[in-house]
């Protein structure tokens, strides 16, 4: 190893979650580069970001190529004015109440991220909860329960006192002998009464106790008639063949897991904190054709996409390409051909997010859903209730849909209003408010951002090829990043720690004397 | 029934909620009141408030009677610069930060308390949501695991997938085929494999899936060293002995259950809220001594802890006492005797909470643990972490403890500087940063405050003596309300939801011509 390279990378901070954590607290890049300091980074997401202003910060001199007219890429937030165009070309111009917005992309912040949390309070963007999971939310299949939607704490509550019932009776008929020793089998029955909320018998039932858990049929209230009526619990065959267990740990991720974060305002406020900080640097417009290294320098094109014109030519000593490799697949570049290959083969996901505007929050008013998700075999997939301006007046947005697969394609073959139209119809089957309430909405899919061309990268074979396309090779000028060059794909955190080691890498090339590697 | 009494009690809201809550809206009480508008309201607390405020809006002259120096009663929040005296004389001086508080009483909304939202909304209090459930937080048993605390998400996923397993392996080997039909069978272990995120074998076990839901040894990254690193499961066996599932629940009865809410800035923004609206009505400083009601009139005698002085004697048509049965028990007071003897025998919970203040929010910037509750068998029993100002720098307040049953005796009979020192002590084997970073602390015991004595009220036969209690007495000109005559004992909603069906029958009676009935 030569001289700075080991204690160059993070200043080892005293967070006490570094042990399990990839993020390591803010990137210490010391030393002065001396085989040439300018770089090149292209496209101003996160990724991009990031990684001109650490490096400025370093002593390098940066300069940011972004194809769009303003920064953040994916870390993105449609407000009421903004305009949207896709490549088919089809404008959408958002028409929503002054302070309502959706995020088309990236829409949380897991807890354990600590790299966009660290970034949030340097860069001084607020957060507030994000609201994943809501046992008063629905679940809801076409196929079961004639179409009616179920509160999650009826399936949750009900589906955990069953199995606890099942087990709880298996062990005590002796059937787990071989499994549970003699001194367990107590314990686990007495545990089960807990998790399942069993009464003395084991057995799961209506009572007081289960309707605390699952809710009463009616609620418990305050002189006369106060007394609370506990509600039936569903039979476990109608609840399993419902299906609707499938849902049951879909917040139950460490990604999903309480607390969990989102800006308030929007998700581009991550996006415009970071802007602040290096607006200066960046050329906006500037659609990139080529990225050609060669010896100690890398020379890009690009195309002023507001002026026209001939293409521009830069050079720099590095070069941080952060482009979607589902758009620098399409450029110019000579990057080694196993690089060059996993940019070839790699797919983008075609995620279709929905952003509907409803003239009242009927939500909160009529079903006391605040904040969480409703999810549904409808081509929706699901539906977000705003973490937000809880109890309002005036207009909300929902998550109308947020699509992936099969769903996609069909989402895909129409014009965003029909989508809209849509997206509007199948939510109806789950809020009979829709069609009176509804005002106005935005579809976004992800396979027709003009920037990205998808939502996020999935590797061919990435146990194969991941460690050669991150590592800087020892004749590259450039390096890559991107939440596509991490194993937090889609993920803010992802762009970020992939950006943090990419600029780790070059700068122990550009500070390096040459000698002993 | 006359005229206006069915048709009057609540304006049927156009609630989708209403058909499981005891609240239906904003209360409506029309017609004049032709039988006495002269109502003296004892207590502001929120009961006495809400009485206060829809009486006067009702056409009755309201007075009210408060023992403080200010409204809100145990809707109460201290903050930096509150001083606060018990019944010992032990005068303690909150030494916090400017913006820390904590609240010794109420420190809560669930989502389906609809009266106090809906009060909260009407009055302008802002709310953000409390997180009940982190599954960063830690459970702990000081005879478990050497004592370490254990993160939340390791227990509650490691004990959901070996019950499932368990489960799985049980059916699979028929040993419930008489318990479940075939064609549940394999309905019933697909959907064990997703409950308890099984493998192809229906095995709970190390893995990439496990570990997206307990927790990563070391979590994914981006660029080189990105791959994440698998953790261990815990066995069944010392799971099961270390009985860390017995808090597994906790969060989520539906009183607990996301999105769940504080007010913002503290608990008693509630009390003054409702305070600004009938401030005008309320004498403070006054020791009510004597209720006594007397054909058509309600005289109740006062101290005005104050001045000192004779009693003040004030004469009404009606009264609403809001006092708790523990002092009420104590006063001068003519109730029918079923009614006073309730007031005797009811008991006061005797709970003690702790707020400890600290140099930093440690429990952020090293755990990882953003609001949500930790769990112990030590006798502070749980420690929760703010819901607010989360990533702030500057000190943070901690709810230190909240104790109840024998552990409460053994904190009661010590001096507050004393039962804090100790909360710090149980608290440093949890987190050992707390002596190092401990600031200042405040211990509220409910026996020992002096408008209560007690946090709230039990009854010693509730079924039998209830009705009797609650019900206004053809001769009452006394009407009894607050969160002991409610199905909700201990909440706010139990208070305003008494507090609302006493003044519905208050004002049946007022406006009653006294025929037909």
């Amino acid at each position: 190893m030569t001289a700075g390279s080991a204690a160059m990378y993070y200043a080892m901070a005293s967070l006490g979650h570094a042990q399990d954590s990839t993020y390591q607290g803010r990137i210490s890049l010391t030393g002065e580069p001396t085989n040439g300091r300018r770089v090149l980074v292209l496209g101003a997401g996160l990724a991009g970001m990031t990684a001109a202003l650490e490096l400025r910060d370093a002593g390098y001199d940066v300069q940011v190529l972004e194809y769009r007219e303003k920064a953040g890429g994916r870390c993105w937030t449609l407000r009421s004015g903004d305009t949207y165009t896709d490549i088919d070309g089809v404008t959408q111009n958002v028409d929503f109440e002054d302070g309502n917005y959706i995020n088309p992309g990236p829409w949380r912040i897991p807890y354990n991220h600590h790299g966009v949390l660290d970034y949030c309070k340097r860069l001084g963007v607020r957060l507030e909860p994000f609201i994943q999971k809501n046992h008063n939310a629905y679940l809801h299949r076409s196929d079961a329960f004639g179409g009616e939607p179920q509160r999650f704490r009826h399936v949750a509550t009900d589906y955990r006192g069953h199995v606890a019932e099942l087990l709880a009776k298996a062990t005590n008929q002796g059937m787990l002998d071989a499994e549970v020793t003699e001194a367990d089998r107590e314990t686990l029955i007495n545990s089960l009464r807990t998790f399942g909320h069993l009464n003395d018998d084991n057995a799961y039932v209506e009572s007081d106790r289960t309707s605390q858990y699952r809710g009463y049929a009616r609620e418990a209230g305050g002189g006369r008639d106060g007394a609370p009526v506990p509600s039936e619990p569903m039979d476990f065959e109608t609840l399993l063949q419902s299906d609707l267990w499938r849902w049951l740990s879909e917040a139950e991720t460490t990604s999903h897991q309480n607390a969990i974060f989102q800006p308030v305002g929007g998700m581009d406020m991550i996006a415009q904190a970071f802007a602040r900080e290096v607006d200066d640097l960046i050329t906006y417009n500037a659609r990139v054709i080529s990225m050609i290294q060669n010896g100690d320098t890398v020379t890009v094109q690009y195309e002023d996409r507001e002026n026209g014109g001939d293409p521009v030519e830069m050079t720099a000593d590095w070069c941080v390409c952060t482009i979607p490799f589902s758009i620098l697949g399409q450029m110019d570049h000579n990057l080694p051909s196993a690089k060059a290959q996993v940019v070839d083969t790699m797919y983008y996901e075609g995620a279709i997010k929905f952003g509907l505007e409803f003239n009242r929050r009927f939500w909160e008013e009529d079903d006391s859903i605040y904040g969480g998700i409703t999810y549904t075999d409808l081509p929706i997939s699901l539906i977000s209730y705003p973490s937000t301006d809880y109890f309002s007046d005036g207009k909300g947005v929902l998550l109308g849909g947020y699509v992936w697969g099969a769903n996609a394609y069909q989402f895909n073959a129409m014009q965003p209003d029909e989508a809209v139209r849509w997206a509007v119809e199948y939510g109806s089957r789950i809020h009979p408010q829709y069609p009176e309430e509804f005002s106005s909405g935005v579809c976004v899919s992800w396979h027709k951002v003009p920037w990205t061309l998808g939502c996020y990268g999935i590797w061919q074979d990435k146990e194969r090829d991941y460690a050669g396309v991150v590592e800087m090779g020892p004749d590259d000028r450039i390096v890559l990043a991107g939440e596509h060059l991490s194993y937090l794909p889609a993920w803010m955190e992802g762009a970020i720690l992939s950006s943090l080691d990419a600029i780790a890498q070059l700068h122990v090339r550009a500070t390096d004397s040459g000698a002993g590697e």
